[in-house]
This record gives C-alpha cells, structure tokens and sequence, in this order.
C-alpha cells in the first residue's frame, strides 16, 4: 500500500520543499514530520498560500460548494443531525459558536472503530480523510482530490465541499476565522486532536480572537447519534505469542524503564495503539486491518497500568500482564490517573504529535495546581519529591517522541522469522489467486470487487489469517490511476482483459504484517504501458539493490527509484517506501523512503519498509510494484569511515510479470535480478503449492527472460 | 576543485545530518547553509558535543598542545608579536581580556589579500583555514585536520594547538568562556566577522557573562605590524566586456531595483566581491585566484554607490561606472554612508550570513538613534518618509539572503559561451601539459610543484589568461589522499610514475573560469587502484547523466555519484559539487550538490556545477574525476506534473585515462558514455592543436574503449 501521496494532481511535487509554501494539507511541522498516514490524519487546517491567490485579508473564497444542481433539487430538505447538533451549541457547559469533527480517533488511528466515525456519521461523506465544521448557520467538509467525487456524492444540500488543494480554497482554521463574528468560541473534542494540531488550530483562530473550547466531558455528536451508535468494539484481546514477539513484556518495560531514567522521566504515557500492543505483546480486534485494542498505557519506573475496558480482557491476558507487573484501569478513568500522577510530582514523557491535548493539557493544569499549592509544606504524600526517579518538586513534562516507536521499528529475529513464514503463504494465497484471476478475467466478467473478495477467500484459507491489513486497492485500467482507489461493489469496473490491472492487497497473519502490489496485463500491453512498467521496474530493483552507509535517511534513497522515470520526464506523485509493523500496522514510523526530506531517521538494520515506485497516467492506467524489505548489513569487503554498509533482504517472493518487461531497457544485471528473484519465488514458494493449476501458474510465471 | 570537506578523517558523514550533533566548525544554521568554502571561511565556534565526551561544565580539555619536543626546545623564547598585541588590550578605548584573531577579511571572501592575512600574521600559520585567540597570557589556534601538520610545524611554543574535530577538543567559544575570568571582554575587529558570526559568538560567551566587543576604529593586529604590513592592493579594475557579461550593468541594476521595490526596501548593500563585480561588470586583482576588487556597493532605488579605492578606478572604469548612474566613494566611507541611510530612514537589505557585523551593527544603532530623535517634529531633510520608495517612519532594516546571489549563477548566453570558449583554450593547454609529463615524468625527478609550474606555463601562452583560479592540487601517491593538498616547494614529493597522480587545478581567463580533476596513472595501476577508479567513474557518469523534474534541490542527486562505491563499501568525504562563477569566482552558491541536506536550492538552468566523485585511501592514492557542468533542459518526451526536466552538459571537455578503468565493471551504457565523451573531446580540442606530440597525444588517448 502506498505511502503519503499528494492531495491533487496539479500540485508539483516540489512545492513541498519550499519553505514558503506549506501547501498540504497533510504537513505541518516538515522537520519532525512522520511520513505516514497513520499519524497524519487529514488536517485541513494549513493555509494553501500556493494555490489562494491573495490570502492577505480577503474574505471572499473563490470555493464553489458542491454541484449546484443538486443544491437546486434538495436545498428545501432541513439536515436534522445539523440541526440537533446547532441546538447542543447554547447547552450549559457548551456555549460555542463552531464545532470542529476531525476523522480521528483518540489515538491517531489510521483505521478506526466505527462507534468513533463521527464526520462519517454527521457529514454522510464516508471517505478516509475529511474533517467537518458546523458553525450555527454554516457547515463545511474539507477533504482531498481522492475524495471530491465521493464527497459530492454523499454530502447533502446542507454541505459546502472544501477541496483541499484547489486554488482558492481556504483551510478550515483560515474559513472559522473568516466566517465567525471575532470572539467567536470554536468547540473540538479534545480527545480527537493531538496536542500539536490543537495548538496549531487554536493559534491559527486566535488572530481574529477566537477562542479553541475544550469540550471534555461530552461529544456532541455522540449526543444526537444516541442508540443508533455503533458499540465500542468489545471482542477479547489475544496474548501474541514469544515466538512471534521475541522479547517479553518485562524485557521491553525494562528497557523503556531505562529510557525513562536517562530522560529523567518518571512515567511515560503511551496512546498510540500499535505501540502499546507491541509492548504488551497483545493483539486486538477493535479496528479493521490494524490487529490492536483501544487502550492507554501509562508505564512508570516501578509499575504499568493499562487503561482498557474490562470485557475484552481475558483469564489468559489477564495472567500474562500481571505477570509482568501490569495493573488494569478502565478505559475511562486515564484523565483522573494522569491528575494523580501531576499531583505526585511526575514528570510525564509525552509525545505531543499523537498524544490527543485532552490529556497534555490535563496534565498541564494539574501541574501548575498543585505546583502552586504545595509550595512550602503541602508535600505530596505517597511519593516524595525526588530527582532520581524523576519525580521533582516542580514537573512540567517531557515532550518528545515515544522511544516505542523506534524500538518497533526495528525487528528482532523472530519479529523477521513470522514475517518471513507469513509472507510465503501470503505468496501461497496469492498464486492460487492469480491462477484462477488468468483463467476466469477471459470467461466471466468480475468486477474489481469480485478480485478482491476471492483474494480474501484465498487468503482466509491460509493457517493463521486474521484480517486484510488494508482496504484491497483493486484498479482496472483507469481505476489503477487512482492512488487510493477502493473499489465499492455499486459502482466498480469490470476487470478488463484488455487493460492494465492493478492489486495493492496484504493480510494480517498471526506471525506477520504483508503488503504487496503487482501490476498485470491479460493480454497484450502497449509498448507505452511496457516502457513505463519496465522503467517502474527499473527504479524497484535499483532501490532493492541499494547500498548505503549506516546512517543514511530514507530520503537519500527515493531518487533511486525515481532515476529511470525522470529520464523520459515521468513520475510518480507518493513517497517510495514507508516502515511495516510485525504483525501489527501496515503502515508505522519512524522511517520511511520519500521525496520528503525533512524525515532524518536513518535506516537501520531490522527496519522494514517497503519499496513501490509506481507510474500513473490519468485517464489510462496505473503501475505499481511493491514488496517487503527488510535492512540489513549488506557485509561489504570495505567500511569506509569505520561504519557498517546496510542493504535490503526482499520479505515478498511472488511473480513480477515478464509480459510487461521491455527487455530492451534493462542492462544485463536488471535481467540476472529478475531472473534469480523468479528462481528464488519458484524454490520458496513452490514447496507451498500442491501440484495443479497453481503450481503450474508460480512455474510459468517464474521462467527467466533473457536478453533480446 | 572539491566542495567542502569534513575536517577529520575520524568522522561519521552522517552526524551532519543529526539536529542532535552540530560536529562542524563549518556548520550553523543548517537550513540556510551556503554550501561552499566563501561563505563558510573556517568558524571554530561551534561546540563539538559529539566528541567531547562531557560538555556540561568540564573545565579540563584533554587537548594536547603541539608537540611537547619542540615545546621544551624553544619554550624559552618569548613571543614578541603576542607580547605587543597584549599590550595594546589595556590601551585606552581597547581594555579587553582576548583578542579573537579569524582568517577572514571583511567581505568573507575565500582568497584574501596579504594585508587582510592578520591571523598568519600574528601566528605564523600559513594554512587557509584557522582562528586565533589571544588572552592576557594564553594563545591557540583552531584549526582541522588539513592542517594539524602544518600547524604543529609552523606554530612557535607560545601558542596552543587546537585540533578541531579531536575528541575533547574545545570549540574556541567554550575556551575562551572557560579561560576567563567570569564578565571578561572579547574583542573583535568587527568587520571581519559576519553578523551572523558575531551574533553566535556573543551569544556563547554570554552564558558565563562575557562581553563581545567591538573594536570598530582599530584593528589590533595591524598595529603591532607596522610598517612590513603589505599595502593594500591598487591594481587597476578592469571592466568585463559586454561580450562575455551578455548584460548590461543598467540591465541588472535595474532587475536589482525591481527586487528592492517588491521587497520594500530603499537600498541594498553588497558585501560580496563577486557579486559587485558581477552587478557592474567589473573585474579586478586585488586578491590570488578570484577576478574581483576591494568594495562594497549600495544600491538604492534611484541611485548606486561604489565604495572603493580611487587609484584602481582607470578612466575607462570610470566612464562605464558613470554611464550606469554609479557614483564612486573611498573603500573606508562606507560606514558613514550606512549612518547617513539610516538617518533618512532607509530601509536597508542586508544579508546576514556575509554582510560584516561592523556594517549591520552600525546601522541598527542609528535606526535607534535617529528613530529616536525625529520622533514628532524633526523629520529628516533631504528624504521625507514614503513607503513607496522603501523609506519609511521606522526602518529596521531586511535580512534575507542577496539576490544577486541568485541571479549570478544563473548564466545568460553570452557568459555560457565564454564558459565554453575558455574550457577549450584550457583542454588545449592540459594537452600540451599532460603530452609533455607523459615524457617527462620517465626521464627525470618531477616533483609535485614543478608539474603544476609547468601547467601554469601552458595556460599562461593561452589567449585571455590571467591567473589560476585557485592553488593547484598536484598529489602524488599518498598526497593525492590529502583532500586540500597544496604542495610546497621545500617538502613535495616527485611525480613518481610507478603511483597514481591526482591533479586538480583551474584557471581565470578573462570569458570564463575553469576547474577540471584528472587522475592518471603513468604505468601499471593495481586491481584495486583500477576498480576504485572505475566505481569513481560511475559515479561521475551517473551524475553527469542525471535527469530531475525542475525544483529538484541538489542534495537530491548527491547519491547518484556515491551509489558505485557504497557497494562495495567505499565513500568520500566531501560534496560532490559546487558551484562556479562564470569569469568569477571558482566557488559560488546558491547552488550545491552534497550530502548536507540543508541547501535546498533547486538546480535551474544555467546554473553551473562542479561533478567531482572522488575517493581516497589514506596513505596509498586520492582518486577524482572531476567536469564542470551547466543545467539544461532536457526536453523529455513527458513532462509529468507540468513542469520541466533537467539535465546537464558538459563544460569541460579532456580525457579521462582508460587505463585506468576496470571494463567488466562498467555497463554498456557507461561504455558508450566515455566513448562518445572522448569522440566529442577529440572533436573539440583537437583544433586547437596544431599537429606534434599533444594532438597525438589527444588522440591517442580518446581511442574508444570495447567491452571485454
């Protein structure tokens, strides 16, 4: 699945690296920037200076609302959700003036439980990426190019569609500032806003004085959705096994517990949900795709507490945290816990780039009170103020990034074993598919739903199948152009034999995380759609082959798989590579591959990530190829410098069709890579297959090609 | 020549790109990095936390002084200089603890004229790079690795070796903080430090309540030197003919003007002795290597002031200076000119990064002076406050980066083909040199300094020559591992023919400036020499043949030219290119292509680059290929994303040794690149020999290569 893309396809890609104009709506702090979704929800509050032609005091936006057309036909019919949400506007304890209802969870999810889609709920609009603002006579969505389509669709009368990226679009914070009367109050839920993107926002308001409200205790579309929510998901968390996680919990505490002393922390506070499942060894079910449960994990130098609900907590969970000293708290009760622990002195670690202002600022305000307070004698009972364990008689917090995140990242043995296993009978699965994908696209017409779901049938058969690890992107012809495509069963093509087809898929296995694209054609391609497959090919194996000094960022790595498609003036509009979870989030941190050059993480031996230039011609067709890899020493004869050399060991064995290969263009070690990676899938993946038709597939598609 | 280097082999390249560890002494503020040596004259300011074991509060340095030998053999004499120079800090008006004595002169130039050489003055070191600090009974010397040699041979027993980038070492800020007593004075000659310069060193002192100050009415040096203190230089300016400038000086002044105006500024002032020279067409030869003159230039709005010395102004000068509306002043009125500006409210632009601290600080202070005074009735005189113009109630003054920065190294037609006509003269006059030392170098001693004689002898019988444009690089065996090798008459070595032979070397000619690196071997190279060379080849052809969508910052391309040797573990230690003015300065920005990912200057066409890949092996050979380049559009089939693909072509045109190169490793492609270079290097220069021993010579070594 690819990385980060661009929002609209004018945008060049290079606006990005001027320091004058912050044009996505997806960046915010470029030199701290985390390249992924995940934690990088949609966040339409940056100002398009780019593309808004003069934003120096104008009022009047140049946006059009959704197609007047449909305005016409339904702008009598009233939006009972808008309205009983305006009417919780002049409550007690409200008293706003906006709402703000971003797409996240309190967690900063990629993907989220359905009883937290509330812009779904509010809006009607079901896409991904959105965020909603209801003012009391006004409401707007914003969202990106992939979604204007959809967004029109869904949104009734009562919407005005922002498209982020046009010209003259405001984003959300510049429109609230213009569309209030000054001194206006802008409510939010302060769970569903990280502390960095609150701060942002309520700065960005408070040039025309509005003031950002915290709403703590109540959620305002909660308050109208009533029965009709979804419940919290509740299904029992799993134990995730030593043998896939490698190292135990009290191992992985201990090593954050360091991490807490030498920052003269006293506890860290952790929201991020794949973080807390891998330090826990725990898997849930709570989200699609992503194999974790909603929890917060408070770690402090002598104990842990989970926050989680009780239900999902079984004997066997419950057995395997007490023995590594982890105590359980109600979901519900981490604002009170973090009250008591300011008033205890903690210093608190918190990340403020995913930790929701809910409870920074909690914290915050219980700091100043009882710092206050205590001055002179009222000193806190049970723990008394003391540097070595980071409690002190003054705390403030400790605001940086989580060290769990890069201690994920990098993969123990038998982290790497599981992927290994899981990804041959990813490949298994896939053959299988792919084998009767060949015969049936020439005899019924399936619809790109159709592929997905009889991947998934394949794919569940294999031994330990938990879930997709994303929504199938499964594109036809001009559908493959679509980045983020996601066919839906009303309204998909029909895979065309003649055309270009595009399968981004992956699964959740109990051992491992998979994510993998192929690009085929099932007939004859055009020489147009062969040189732009064979030059997509030619960055994939140049990326593959890379070598580089420890040390190295991502970044340095990106035009190596761009090289060959900018010599005939083409590229692709998303990063190259981003980091893959254990059996855990498709997409994490902190490394990833991209023409985005503000992320210094350096490549490390144990990260994964994954390697997929593309090519995508609108209109036409999409190219994409994408595996696994995982660095590692790539034990070079030198070591200039006195650093080791790092290279990548491919995760993904499966065909790269040599149909589509313009062999002309390839130099002979382009060829022998094709050529032994075709031996390496047949000897590993065939073992897989009993004999028949897929068997016989993974055989044909693994012949060597050689030069003309 | 090679960009930038890292002062010690001992270091890490990626600690650059850490925010956490600001290892260079050349390193400030990353983001706005110019990336050349002119910009970034050696600064020994910066804290070396990475080596310096214990930073907080360490006292003890565990710097070693020079060699404690020559210490007991000379300790008793006394140091008359440092003595001299002591005795002026209690002079009234002085009254300071430390002197800090930097290489610079006040324009932060790269090559400075003898006269402005105050640091060798005052310690004897010859090197190019180095600091001094003086206090009441102390005396040390910064400097790098380059240089720790020459230092400890050339520093008298009163002086202190500072070798930064050594572990523990101190930068000279933290020493002089910790060798005085607390509130002691610092004092500089304000004019040879940047503001940007001063304002860090300030700051780092202050924290143990020192005081910087300014010595604007003497420069302490320069009066214990008397009498043998060179004149300044007086050689006549010389205007650069239309032909070769292809614009016109009212042209630019008038594009200067444009730039002003959107800006709101009334005036700008110019510092750097190229881009003075490059605004009003002028030439001079006042310092080694670099074509400029001793000046600073105002330009306002309706009005332009040279500061210079009259006796170098010839009557042609002077008519040309006229006819483009510039007036002239003494070189030492410039001070009183920014006054009177700031008296009439003018707001002046001023770079920070190379505009003297003596300059901004003088102007800062009347703003505040005259901001002051005319607050109310007295208005000034001659120029009533109008925003129009940029003069306004309250100037403050605009600090951002010179735009004629920027319009210098994007070359015009005519300063293209003077680039193109001087490269040819030069492959002509390397013929004649490399025909004669293919000869020569069999039959007697050359040494490393008669070699690069006998270059210059050549390029002098050149049309239009004038000087090199930077001290050659002539590095037999191990010396060509020494990056900045400069040899010395009474210590190189003999060319010996049985080793490799690196000769980096440029020249000024009045239409343009080169700077070429060849690396030949006079009998038979070793495997390893052979393949290092050849991956260095790689590396060069990777580069030269490039392609990037327009906007593409230069660091992007960087790993191109490193991908060959990573493979196999090899790296070097400097950028990969720099850029050149055009009859100007060998070394110019915005524009670089290097590991620091701080310069995100996009490469546009025009702009010239050095492509120079090198690699060395301590004490056995250096290795570098290096062309000049010009960026071009490349006139792709596509252009994806609506914008322009570049490349770049070549400038310098000279063969490259094929028996030198490993074939097996090179590609077909890689083949025909050197094949075809050599046709088109035969075709070029051979013209301009007449028939004898350098057109065979030429000939004999652009044969085309064959694959094994």
């Amino acid at each position: 699945m690819v990385p980060l893309t661009l929002p609209s396809p004018s945008l060049n890609r290079f606006v990005f690296f001027s320091s004058l104009c912050n044009s996505s709506p997806f960046l915010r702090n470029f030199t701290s920037l985390p390249l992924i979704h995940r934690k990088l929800p949609y966040t339409p509050f940056l100002p398009l200076r780019c593309y808004a032609g003069g934003d120096k005091g104008s009022s009047s936006f140049t946006a059009k609302p959704s197609s007047e057309i449909r305005r016409a036909r339904s702008h009598t019919k009233p939006d009972q959700k808008l309205d009983a949400l305006r009417r919780l506007f002049s409550e007690p304890g409200v008293g706003i003036d906006a709402y703000v209802i971003p797409s996240q969870d309190a967690h900063q999810s990629e993907f989220i439980a359905e009883c937290y889609a509330r812009r779904t709920y509010i809006s009607g609009f079901t896409g991904s990426a959105g965020t909603a603002v209801v003012t009391k006579d006004k409401a707007a969505l914003w969202t990106d190019g992939r979604y204007f389509l959809q967004a029109e669709k869904q949104l009734s009368s009562s919407w005005i569609l922002m498209r982020t990226g046009n010209l003259g679009v405001p984003t959300a914070s510049e429109w609230i500032t213009d569309v209030l009367a000054p001194g206006g109050r802008v409510g939010i839920d302060p769970f569903l806003f990280s502390a960095d993107a609150a701060e942002e926002l309520k700065e960005a308001i408070a040039k025309k004085n509005h003031e950002l409200v915290f709403l703590y205790n109540v959620n305002l579309v909660d308050e109208i959705w009533k029965e009709s929510r979804p419940k919290p998901p509740s299904k029992p968390i799993r134990v995730h096994g030593l043998k896939y996680a490698g190292l135990d919990v009290a191992s992985k505490l201990s090593s954050l517990r360091g991490e807490l002393m030498d920052a003269g922390a006293s506890a860290i506070v952790i929201s991020m949900l794949d973080e807390i499942a891998w330090v826990l060894n725990l898997r849930g079910s709570d989200v699609p795709h992503s194999p974790v449960m909603y929890a917060y994990l408070i770690v402090e130098v002598d104990r842990a507490k989970l926050f989680v609900d009780n239900s999902k907590v079984t004997t066997e969970v419950r057995d395997h945290l007490e023995k590594a000293g982890v105590e359980l708290r109600p979901y519900d009760s981490v604002l009170s816990e973090i009250e008591s622990l300011a008033q205890l002195r903690a210093q608190l670690w918190m990340d403020p780039s995913t930790l929701n202002i809910a409870i920074i600022s909690t914290y915050k305000t219980a700091c100043e009170k009882y710092s206050g307070k205590s001055e002179g004698k009222n000193k806190p009972k049970t723990k008394i103020a003391d540097d070595s364990n980071g409690y002190s008689a003054k705390s403030s917090g400790i605001f940086r990034p989580s060290p769990i995140s890069w201690a994920k990242a990098i993969k123990n043995d038998a982290e790497l074993q599981g992927m290994k296993n899981s990804h041959l009978r990813d490949a298994a699965a896939l053959a299988h598919f792919w084998a009767w994908l060949d015969e049936e696209v020439h005899k019924n017409d399936l619809t790109e739903v159709d592929a997905a779901e009889k991947l998934l049938e394949f794919r569940s058969k294999q031994d330990s199948f938990m879930d997709t690890s994303f929504d199938t992107i499964s594109g036809s012809g001009a559908n493959g152009a679509v980045i983020h495509y996601k066919p839906e069963p009303d309204s998909c093509s029909v895979v065309d034999p003649k055309k270009l087809f595009l399968l981004d898929s992956g699964a959740q296995y109990v051992d491992g995380t998979t994510d993998i694209t192929r690009t085929v054609h099932f007939s004859e391609p055009t020489a147009r759609e062969k040189e732009c497959f064979t030059r997509v090919l030619k960055g994939h194996i140049a990326l593959d082959q890379a070598v580089f000094p420890e040390g190295t960022p991502g970044f340095v790595l990106d035009a190596f798989a761009r090289s060959s498609l900018w010599k005939i003036g083409l590229d692709y509009r998303h990063g190259t590579g981003h980091g893959v979870g254990a059996a855990l989030n498709v997409h994490e941190g902190p490394q990833s591959i991209s023409f985005r050059y503000g992320n210094m993480t350096p490549l490390q031996t144990g990260m994964i990530v994954s390697n997929e230039p593309g090519y995508y011609e609108d209109h036409a067709f999409g190219i994409r190829i994408e595996n696994l890899l995982v660095v590692k020493d790539a034990e070079t004869s030198n070591r200039f410098g006195g650093v080791a050399y790092l290279g990548f060991e491919k995760l993904t064995f499966f065909p790269i069709q040599t149909k589509m290969v313009d062999v002309s263009l390839l130099s002979e070690t382009e060829i022998e890579w094709l050529n032994s990676y075709h031996t390496e899938v047949w000897e590993k993946v065939s073992p897989l297959l009993e004999g028949g038709s897929s068997r016989n597939w993974l055989w044909e598609n693994t012949r060597p090609l050689a030069k003309l």
